[in-house]
């Protein structure tokens, strides 16, 4: 069941004081490891299901990408719909809270662009 | 003994390709965990000694914070100049490379305020 709004602002304040109040404390312990915003990233570029993840260039283990999704989906940064049953698949889309870490991943971006010869941006595939 | 400005970028370009040649996936894996950006961030209060990190609301663990500015040093983020000796004790102090993050911390930190209830941007103690 997709979390509602009020849900999401809940779940995101149950991150907080898990360290301390800092808002860089609180939203490293969301999307602080190596692997979350590259899931956000494939999102952005249209990807929507799991295959399509662990096709990125990258190779994430795919106990790892199950352990981001539903993170990302219990903070109400993505949304899930099923596209198939028996088995049951599901489609994944950033909500409008994962849309707005986009000025997070271009700061970065933008950081290696001047600081680490040899990286490219992002794009689709 | 601090890196040059050539050290800095060759050691940050040995970042790349290690996952892929993603700028997002590269500054990843310098700054992706839940501590670096903790430390960038006391670094830029001013604080500069090891007791004064781990004095910070989150508790970092004294291994970790061993490993974080070990790393930070390695590619050119921050220098340390010993301040004493018998035993000798560093101060830590942000190059031009490490102050560049600011832009990323920023970003995070606004987001944070936009979604995170009940966090605080962080301030010097």
């Amino acid at each position: 069941m997709t979390p509602t709004h009020r849900d999401t602002k809940q779940r995101l304040k149950s991150l907080a004081f898990q360290r301390s109040d800092c808002a860089l404390a609180c939203t490293l312990d969301l999307i602080g490891d190596k692997w979350t915003l590259l899931v956000v990233r494939d999102l952005f570029f249209g990807k929507t299901r799991y295959k399509e993840f662990q096709a990125s260039a990258e190779n994430i283990p795919t106990n790892v990408l199950a352990d981001r999704l539903k993170k990302l989906e219990r903070f109400g940064m993505i949304e899930k719909t099923a596209y198939q049953n028996n088995p049951v698949r599901y489609a994944y889309r950033l909500t409008e809270t994962g849309r707005s870490l986009a000025p997070v991943i271009q700061s970065i971006i933008a950081w290696a662009g001047e600081h680490i010869p040899g990286t490219r941006k992002p794009r689709a595939k």
